[in-house]
């Protein structure tokens, strides 16, 4: 399934940058960062429960805030873009 | 309709902060800001054509990213949510 999960994290500490990078790290082994806070992500419900999962130990759950979208069959390809943003290719489905 | 829009605006310079705050003041005034940079709309096709024409008058095209995901009928419903992310009240079902 298509999911879109955006995050904030407070790094108004080095506590906080850190967990940042952590979630971005963790977010980039499962999807595809489309804006600094924002990944493109295709995962069964399996891996989302483990990546859910992985970043409840992450964050500081009285500051950091995570939110978790289901999009429709082939969300990612009917997305509306201004400016730089581009519709990403998932699923091979790359023209070259 | 339920859309997520979700901006990265360059805030590197003034000019840049100034149309991040115009971005945000835009989207306050069609729904609901539920982190830094990412909102939850209810809006019909014409609504939301004359909210992406006013964005891109207001984005540099050439620096900032601005993306709209059409969310299955109820979507902000089954928002997935952790740390202090909640889900919002749309629609006027707030149970008091």
């Amino acid at each position: 399934m298509d999911l879109l999960l955006t995050y904030d994290v407070d790094t108004t500490s080095p506590a906080g940058q850190r967990r940042l990078r952590r979630v971005a790290k963790l977010c980039e082994g499962h999807g595809l960062r489309v804006q600094k806070s924002v990944f493109e992500i295709i995962a069964d419900e399996k891996t989302l429960l483990t990546l859910l999962h992985d970043l409840d130990q992450i964050i500081d759950s009285d500051t950091d805030s995570i939110r978790l979208y289901r999009l429709p069959a082939d969300g990612f390809d009917h997305v509306q873009t201004l400016g730089i943003a581009q519709v990403q290719p998932h699923r091979g489905d790359l023209v070259l």
